[in-house]
């Protein structure tokens, strides 16, 4: 019996614990699964005697050594920042850990020691970052390997809803961490074009979008990750003219969301006074110009403020969120962010039934032979259920073909690890595409 | 003979300088001038022999512990971020200490203790902060006294050009450091109108802008700062609907800045790639979309991203500056900020003979007796040359006269103070229109 430990059963748990059930018999596997609640697994995993849930406390030092020591593998799915401690305890006790985040300095100090012990501290395994890196290395090595030159490459990846479930003026709801949405975009953006860096402010990214369509889906709309440089030189790209990366929005989107920008109610930095006392419309009046013309509504005020149309496509989306309605906050002590993100839970919540959806396109050009080309690779995953979510599908699957490759020992390489070697990436892209992950190409001479 | 030590002896001193050697005969003051750098004070203080200069080191702890045991009263007109050093010594050595600059809280902390020791810690004794706070407070007082009640208190300052100096398209040149001039509307503005919490997000500060007319002098725009409602508890107006205090700038600075603003060049939080190589034009390129159309100029590319006119005045503003010039930044690791101050100090330096002017206007609206009314006070100081500044006048002579008042034994209050008590700014209001700094207030029934 080979003893999984999996640590983490949240809701991009779902696909990898039922890949695992699925070959548990064959690769004769244990699996224990530890979470801070596990009243939710108990169905799922009762008929089966090679699995069992136990709660789980990240933060008790004995419990995490005990379990890390009965088990010849271990896979997080915990919150990003718990990471690091299991890491800590996989290393001293020379077990293999796999994550889908991303490696941070703290993990990237294991290195070495990870080396030493002989043992993989697999990163960055999930979807993005993850899927995006094996799609990306997959072609890229194809290109290389014919002689070709990739000379741009964009990358792009959403988390969105299935177009049967795709039914309000934003076209989007949650289907991940709803306060990672709202502050996505924090930061300065930096990206290389023909040789040359970019930046774009925090609050002009939203309104520097690209459009992109993807055969059977229609459009969508892109807005530039805050780094899209640091990925060069693991794709061994480093002077490549032409590099960004984003993340994808059906179009209308990123203009509706620019009004928040503008407002300010993306701010995460300080309290509002008084949030505990305020309306969506009250918290809305607090970040307009003062009113100069008495017979003006709100709603105009806006409108001229953002420069926005009373009648547009933008406003219907703030008036389908609520954002005008004398409905209470009810938060105390509240950032501007934390009141926009609970006005958007009541209206962006998958209902039931309701299905998501991750679309990934990587644009590339290359050189070959002094030709150039065009090749754009597009991957769509459709959720089964509010269960089965793309999300957790596109999380879990790899994380669980990774560990599967790893049991069997065809893991070599140790020390923390990112998946960007075709020893990793062409099993895994091969059979996720028996659960309908799969990338279509497409490719032009230009 | 008493011994007055007077630290930091830069551009702002002077008028404080000249002031002590005024008042010494009289006043029986000996006076000790410590900077870093002394040369340039040899000249005006040689004739007199009260008067000397020494070389002072603000980080070597037993000069400074020396010079303040040989002192009566102590002045820092040091960088703010040494104040906390001397007013700990002045605190253990039980010695006065005046300063032009804001409370901190760790200077707040010595309050106690400098109570104990029978001393007072001076504060915010300059302009802004200074001798807002005296006119306001005079105000306020005199309406608190005839049972009128404040509802609305606007209070805007601005370090700008004198009519004579005011010959470039922007009415701006730096009168004091311009690093802070380039950082200014950094953070979230927040104030409170009729009683309701207003937050302009800092990228918008530019966009957010009220107009001003002052008698004699013309129009002004003033956008607000950062923290406007810090100061309702020490003037009494804990409950005041509407208070906002702001900066002032000539019109069309402000939307001219914006450009700045909007385009991502204020930012300072982090570096360039290869600025040594860039020029000014290749820095606004950085920060501009690329280019859709091969045709178009870069000129013509940021007027449509700025969404301004090609022949306008913000254009000619950004054109006298050099935005388009393909000059070398020469500046390595520079941030935004950086360069985009580099290229301002190379056009808004004062020339020979150009002279300075310091405006404040407090705008009141107040309730007596069932009516309302409205009351405008407004301050315009000009400098004498390029030595004897409108900064340096409005920030060195109300220290001096309240060393003048703290020597003469007239200020009883003790521990950490700001001048908002009558027996401190009624005789300074009072001395300082000698020299020409005197409000001028209009009064109107509504």
């Amino acid at each position: 019996m080979k003893k999984i430990l999996l640590l983490g059963a949240g809701r991009s748990a779902s696909s990898l614990i039922k890949y695992f059930l699925q070959n548990a018999p064959t690769e004769n596997w244990q699996i224990r699964i530890g979470d801070i609640a596990v009243e939710h697994l108990q169905a799922a995993l009762e008929p089966h005697s090679f699995a069992e849930a136990f709660v789980f406390d990240v933060h008790k030092a004995e419990q995490r050594a005990r379990e890390v020591s009965q088990a010849e593998m271990v896979i997080s799915l915990l919150p990003a920042v718990f990471h690091i401690e299991v890491a800590k305890e996989c290393v001293k006790q020379g077990k293999n850990l796999i994550t889908a985040s991303y490696v941070t300095p703290a993990i990237q100090e294991l290195h070495l020691e990870a080396q030493e012990k002989g043992i993989t501290i697999l990163m960055e395994s999930g979807l993005d970052p993850g899927i995006d890196h094996m799609s990306a290395m997959d072609v890229i090595r194809r290109v290389q390997e014919q002689g070709g030159k990739i000379t741009s490459f964009k990358s792009y990846t959403g988390g969105l809803v299935a177009p049967e479930s795709d039914n309000n003026p934003w076209r989007y709801k949650f289907t991940w961490n709803p306060r990672n949405v709202v502050l996505a975009g924090q930061g300065t953006a930096k990206y290389i074009r023909n040789g040359e860096y970019k930046y774009i402010p925090n609050y002009q990214l939203f309104t520097r979008t690209d459009e992109f369509f993807v055969e059977g889906y229609g459009h969508f709309e892109g807005y530039a990750n805050r780094d899209s440089l640091s990925y060069r030189e693991p794709y061994g790209l480093q002077d490549i003219p032409t590099m960004l990366r984003g993340t994808l929005r059906r179009p209308g989107y990123c203009e509706a969301w620019n009004v928040f920008v503008q407002l300010g109610l993306t701010d995460d930095s300080y309290t509002l006074d008084g949030s505990e006392r305020m309306t969506y419309r009250s918290f809305l009046e607090a970040f307009l110009p003062p009113a100069t013309d008495p017979a003006q509504t709100i709603a105009q005020r806006l409108c001229k403020y953002a420069g926005i149309a009373l009648n547009g496509e933008i406003m219907k989306k703030l008036v389908w969120l609520g954002l005008f309605e004398e409905k209470p906050v009810a938060l105390a002590n509240a950032t501007p962010a934390q009141v926009l993100e609970k006005m958007l839970k009541e209206r962006w919540t998958l209902a039931p039934g309701d299905k998501d959806m991750i679309v990934m396109q990587h644009l590339f050009k290359y050189e070959l032979q002094a030709k150039q080309y065009g090749l754009v690779t597009s991957l769509v995953v459709l959720g089964d259920d509010e269960v089965q979510t793309a999300m957790a599908k596109t999380v879990g699957l790899p994380v669980g073909i990774l560990a599967k490759l790893s049991l069997q020992g065809k893991i070599n390489r140790k020390g923390v690890v990112i998946p960007i070697y075709p020893e990793l990436y062409e099993p895994v892209l091969e059979e996720l595409k028996q659960y309908g992950v799969n990338f279509v190409e497409k490719e032009e001479e230009k």
